[in-house]
């Protein structure tokens, strides 16, 4: 029989996967928008945030409503404090849709123009690191959120493609400055979204192999520790 | 007499404070970095992000030492909860720190030139909200935290004026649109920087009045909650 703290546990990791599946939409429409020039979906991406926002209210409610029923032991403790620090970010995640959804608010007005960064690319790579960020959490594998740590690399090193050609396309075409900073910018918060998916990543391995992997502090992992 | 337990609350105070002390400085640096095109300065930012990264792992492992150590009553549960969240907030203050440096590094490579952006302002802005948000922590106050909120406007104005200011310049002088561009950078890192400030208040609000005042939710203020 599930005791009430673990109906509680179950809760609160269902609603932080139904968070994840809104954060994760609201970037995928931002990035249609931006492709499709749609304000529609930019105000779709609007009302996501609303209802991220909701959630995340919710899910700190009932980590904190856990932690003060009883004293959860070490490996749920790690659990709910791994939870309210991926809530934090996929509410961010939130938050750059919204900034995407702004830039391409701002670019309708301006004439459409074919700029050298392949955005849809970018967002499909950003977004397999959000997915997997979470699948790591759902089936708590630290090897599935290693691999995350990996793929950021190969976004940071797009969003610094993007820099270099946006730019040079600035220099090359002002008429078209605005419409390539806002691409730029839509790359720059596609790179934080990385950097979200990262900081799960690193929360679950902390959950998982309770060891704290942020900043590469001490090089290789250590093995699962039974904490009961 | 204090017992152990509070002992460790106090330990996790001061840490915190002594973190927001490097992320401030690091900040300052950055834009001093910014005004003086000074090297050193960056490279001494970069310096201050290891140490922030440290503290950031002590703290954290501090919170959950109490944690798992014994059952803290609400009001101690949400100081520990707000103090990892204030924790990660002041990470990214660091991170914003090094955005910045970063930027100077490319900015020196270019020849110098006059923008239409006041830079130190805006860091003068952003640097008294970070200081004010960790006073609001320091003395449980939330009223001091609620300006905080309220001087976010100000420095999102200040982005937006830098933004189009900035645009314009691309436009008129494509010579200095990488000049221009950093500054427009480093802007929005300052704008981060204070929404950085804004979570933290935000947090303390969680913690000295009990009630989430993120996302506007609710409009009055609830009055305290006596937990103990």
């Amino acid at each position: 029989m599930r005791t009430r703290f673990q109906q509680g546990l179950d809760e609160l990791r269902e609603k932080l996967l139904r968070m994840g599946g809104l954060a994760e939409q609201a970037v995928d429409r931002a990035c249609q928008a931006y492709v499709e020039r749609d304000l529609k979906r930019c105000h779709m991406v609007l009302e996501d945030e609303s209802r991220i926002n909701a959630a995340e209210r919710e899910i700190d409610e009932l980590a904190f409503d856990l932690l003060a029923l009883q004293q959860p032991m070490a490996v749920d403790l790690r659990f709910i404090l791994a939870v309210t620090k991926i809530n934090s970010d996929l509410e961010r995640v939130g938050d750059q849709a919204v900034n995407i959804a702004e830039r391409v608010m701002d670019m309708v007005e301006l004439p459409a123009t074919e700029l050298p960064v392949d955005i849809p690319r970018m967002a499909a790579a950003v977004s397999a690191m959000v997915r997997r960020a979470l699948e790591s959490f759902i089936e708590g594998k630290a090897e599935l959120a290693q691999a995350v740590l990996e793929m950021d690399n190969v976004v940071d090193r797009m969003r610094d493609e993007a820099f270099i050609v946006l730019v040079r396309k600035m220099n090359d075409a002002p008429a078209v400055t605005r419409q390539a900073l806002d691409a730029l910018l839509v790359a720059r918060n596609l790179e934080r979204v990385a950097d979200h998916a990262t900081n799960i990543a690193e929360d679950v391995i902390f959950w998982v192999r309770g060891r704290d992997v942020r900043h590469n502090v001490g090089g290789e992992v250590a093995p699962i520790r039974e904490t009961r």
